[in-house]
């Protein structure tokens, strides 16, 4: 008997006497028990006042390295983590999905971390923006992390991966974490979580754990927490609908199941990959995890002249389930939850029964122990007077198929939905996909668009990956999760900074046109990574420009476009004043004017950003380059990429052409 | 008497028996009745119906050139408005804020419109997302308009500013709005939504109109619906708590008056520029609309050692206040917009009066006429120990002054808030703006800093700009407004879309790397903007690249980086295997390799985005282009943007250098 303890404010706590048991999906039998009073008072001061403040004052960099290091801690030790999830009904590949899943996933935080956040505590959100006519007072958006806790609450059928998925971005946004996870399955999450408490690798405060009931935690919701639910709609209704959360406008993340749809393009008829391709993503969305996946397939919807054949060869399909122990290899179908689950499936199945006819499955259990049922296949002819197919979710394996005339009238029952997570589209018709991504998008969170070109790397239909967002509008609760860096930004206050560039660059750590600029002792170029400073410039010698050069460099180059040839076409054109220099060329000469010839620090120049432009360049006029330190990223232990914002300025001073260049520069030790 | 109608469902209602009246600020007179009952499903049913389908079936730039169109068709017709505006106790000053204050949102939102947002139907949001190894599978975030109607809640401060700014980015979404302005202030908002519905500039079923209560209108939204409400904390806690909100996910976006604070840095004493501006900043926001602004400075944070000085020169400064008929240009501050609400912040003040000591003012009105009073100061000595001060906002011209320690100390009294849209601080020293920006930046939905360099051109503590995010957390709401294209979000669903690149390409009007190329028939440099198809794709003949070629390239543009000119100091170099040719050798040769000499319809290269080199290229490797047309973005009646993709490839058809060329050209016609 496991004897599941939370982790509160610094301490592990042992089930009180108000506990409740567990029961093994697979047995019946009592095999844990869960469940302590709990001072969640002090659990959030234990977040808000240790954690965060040790957590901000790390960068995304440093969060992203112990991210990663999680990661590698928990593959390092995941093993005992597999004989758990079977005890939950997880199959060997439905484990796979959870815990390796759920690592994976961190993994994907930690590289993102690193290659789209700053190695700062700041995120600059977007563009500067122009807020006067001389530049000194300009706009900038940041983000900095919430004060707060984020209190996760999760769904029991991914105990692992579910953590794991919203864990990641927390932590890599700066915010402490309190892990509520669903009790049912508590018993896997309270062993990852062990696992990552005992590895060190976040500093005190950053991860709490609630065993059981969460008490009057989210009574305590304040301005600066977060919520992040995963589950039921009615669920989430009811915490959603807490006064605290109302009044103090603390955010409110929902995932929430939905009637999620797939459409067969009318061009996937059988014989073709796609049609096959449908029945196989159909067949995984109703027996992985017993079909308790909140992006499962709920709705099948086919063309009216293809629905005997898609009912026909899923079936097929179907029978070829084998159910059973889900430890065993053999097993491709495991358990429900528990036996209340299964009975919880039964009665929304004889609601939609109302309105649809069983093509597949019966009632009888196929073993007599533990919560195993067959799949479940219903058929609603008259979809549009239908009510319960589009409305009640039937959280095990079962989906309707639902026939549809045309495009528009299957993306109107795709959108009865009231809103979903996922929904997928199976053509080879890219106008098919195009229409009905236009029809239905704003209806979901997700579109998954799958053909004979894609099939072999696609992820499936119910998968949520950590680069695309995850959540839907409506019934699917509103909101989003993941995503790369917006699921970070979940986390994070944006707020709209605004005054002078001097200000906006000490507040962005990146030195922003407008803001003083410091005159280089040396040549930058001579200068290491830790020796350069933001603002830190050269301002290089003049080049005059002559016809000859812009000869020369046509002939040489081959680029005897007329604008650089021809006096009399030149003037033509709308753009240029008459034969007008390259604007190559003028890039070469600014990096003829500003290169260090001889090895230094700068060990490559690998790549320009947002050039523009902005003013013609004709025989006889000079050209001078300004470099300016802009920011400076740390890459790798022997070299940072330091980014310098260059402007190309005339014999006038005005700008001819502005970019920014991106080096790798070495450090000094 | 001014009778006010609604506009619902493609009429106009005047007001029946239920109406309520109306009074002048200035004179206390009834003035306008309002009320009617209402349709709401109607309503919805037309937005949704009727207006939603013709505004989807625009371009984001359609929608853009008549937002434009509607706000110099609003300046034309301006007039009258005015004279409406002074009989809600405005000023003139106070009416250009509302008034030219809209119509420039509206404009600038037209503007950002045309450069930041796409000639298509769908947003694109981000960057595309490797999801597979090969690339045949991945993922691309769109954003598309939301389907149902946006509902605006607006206050009784600002009755034009407050409508446009929230109709302006709705607009540009594709999304139609029902407005209800607060009732006391209608006759003003009625006026301006005629002069706009009037010009018949955007489809039927674009935008309605509420004169006097919406019935029953929220507890009919559903998931595709949005509200967007403007005004008090506790009106908004009950709006966001109905039900069906709660139940179907409805987008509810609040922007609360919140005890907005005001920092003078300790650097700002006496005699500075900086202490000179934190009085006048103080000033205006205590007697613009005589402080009945969401943003208005209630908190006025000053080092204990300046506490007196402040009290002094604020004090002498709100004596020089002329108070009285609006209308007059003399006034200085005017009505409050009714004689209830100047018994609310009475009875506020008296609240905030049991902390602290009023320094300045008096209880006497100063006319005996309307809702006038003068401004008051009070001064909180022990602002820790304080409550009300931190809590109770008295929406009129009053504010406290609270004296801190040191920075922390200051950080702290500005986040007791519990979430405010706006703090400034006051500071010509970065660091102390950068201590402060990382102590309460999660506080607070804007922040602003003012200093001698900005103040010049700097807009004003309480003045929220189109560019930036208008909102904040916590007890200012929990939302975002405005903020360029970001605002504009609000009203569109983001949703992760995956496919193969082909599929991606269709939906997103964007060809995206990995899809089909149209193999050009001649070159696409001869052909004209509407001509150019995505996807069409030159490839250029290869060119070999000498030893010699780099050597006179090195010579000719004075580049003689030693990782082209010596090959042992190369070899030594992480980057490079020897020798190498110089990046821009590279974008120039390809130049050379697909420019079109003769006059023709591309008409200039106008930048760069995005360039990366992959792969060095050594003496001896061959160098070959492919350009693809990626987008196609309408700028003129002259011709267009198309951004081209480039990939640099050697003999071995490695890519070596990949990005994004940007050039102009001409329609046939």
């Amino acid at each position: 008997m496991m004897q599941l303890q939370s982790f509160a404010a610094g301490s592990w706590i042992s089930p009180g006497a108000e506990a409740r048991p567990i029961y093994s999906a697979v047995t019946g039998e009592e095999i844990a028990r869960a469940g302590n009073p709990l001072d969640t008072e002090a659990m959030l001061d234990f977040a808000r006042n240790i954690g965060g403040p040790a957590l901000r004052s790390l960068t995304f960099h440093d969060r992203a390295r112990r991210l990663k290091a999680l990661a590698i801690h928990l593959k390092e030790h995941k093993k005992p983590l597999y004989e758990l999830s079977y005890m939950t009904g997880a199959t060997y590949s439905d484990s796979q999905i959870d815990i390796d899943g759920g690592i994976t996933t961190m993994l994907v935080f930690a590289s993102k971390g690193r290659r789209e956040l700053p190695d700062a505590q700041i995120y600059l959100d977007g563009e500067l923006e122009q807020l006067s006519r001389n530049g000194t007072f300009m706009g900038q958006h940041i983000c900095t992390p919430l004060f707060g806790a984020a209190v996760h609450i999760n769904a029991y059928n991914f105990p692992v991966w579910g953590m794991l998925e919203k864990l990641a971005p927390t932590l890599l946004a700066g915010v402490p974490a309190i892990i509520k996870p669903a009790t049912t399955t508590s018993y896997l999450a309270e062993a990852a979580f062990r696992i990552m408490l005992e590895s060190g690798i976040f500093p005190e405060g950053s991860i709490q754990f609630i065993a059981g009931g969460s008490g009057d935690l989210l009574d305590r919701m304040g301005a600066q927490d977060v919520v992040a639910f995963t589950g039921s709609a009615d669920t989430a209704l009811k915490l959603r609908s807490a006064k605290p959360i109302l009044a103090n406008s603390t955010r409110f993340t929902s995932e929430q199941d939905s009637l999620n749809a797939s459409i067969l393009g009318p061009d996937a008829t059988p014989g073709t990959p796609e049609f096959d391709l449908f029945i196989q993503e159909a067949h995984r969305e109703i027996t992985v995890k017993a079909g308790q996946k909140c992006t499962s397939i709920r709705r099948i919807i086919a063309p009216e002249a293809l629905v005997e054949p898609v009912i026909e060869a899923l079936s097929a399909n179907l029978a070829s389930v084998k159910i059973g122990d889900p430890s065993s290899r053999e097993t491709t179908m495991g358990a429900l939850v528990s036996t209340d689950q299964r009975a919880d499936v039964r009665a929304r199945m004889a609601q939609i029964g109302r309105e649809a006819r069983r093509v597949y499955g019966e009632d009888a259990a196929p073993l007599d122990q533990g919560a195993f049922m067959t799949p479940q296949l219903f058929h609603c002819a008259d979809p549009d007077a239908a009510q319960a197919v589009h409305e009640v979710e039937a959280f095990g394996p079962v989906s309707t198929i639902l026939p549809y005339r045309d495009l528009p009238h299957a993306a109107a029952l795709a959108n009865r939905g009231g809103g979903s997570l996922v929904a997928s589209v199976i053509t080879h018709d890219p106008s098919v996909a195009q229409q009905l991504a236009t029809g239905i998008a704003a209806h979901h969170g997700r579109l998954y668009f799958n053909d004979r070109e894609s099939m072999a790397e696609s992820t499936g239909h119910g998968s949520p990956l950590p680069h695309m967002v995850h959540g839907g509008p409506g019934r699917a609760g509103g909101g989003e999760e993941m995503g790369g860096v917006r699921g970070v930004m979940h986390y994070m206050q944006r707020t709209a900074v605004q005054g002078s560039p001097r200000i906006l660059s000490a507040i962005g750590q990146t030195w922003l046109p407008g803001a003083p600029k410091i005159k280089a002792t040396k040549h930058p170029f001579r200068r290491h990574f830790e020796e350069l400073q933001l603002g830190e410039t050269i301002v290089t010698d003049s080049r005059k420009i002559s016809l000859e050069d812009i000869e020369h460099f046509a002939h040489f180059t081959g680029d005897t476009f007329y604008a650089h040839m021809d006096e009399e076409a030149a003037k033509a054109n709308p753009f240029f004043p008459g034969r007008v220099a390259h604007g190559y060329l003028l890039l070469s000469f600014a990096a003829g004017l500003f290169v260090e010839p001889n090895p230094g620090p700068v060990l490559a120049n690998t790549g320009l950003n947002s050039l523009s432009f902005q003013k013609p360049v004709s025989a006889g006029d000079s050209l001078r380059a300004s470099l300016t330190v802009k920011r400076k990223t740390k890459r790798t232990e022997e070299y940072g990429e330091v980014t310098w914002y260059v402007a190309l300025t005339n014999q006038d001073d005005e700008a001819v052409a502005t970019y920014e260049l991106l080096t790798m520069v070495a450090f000094k030790v």
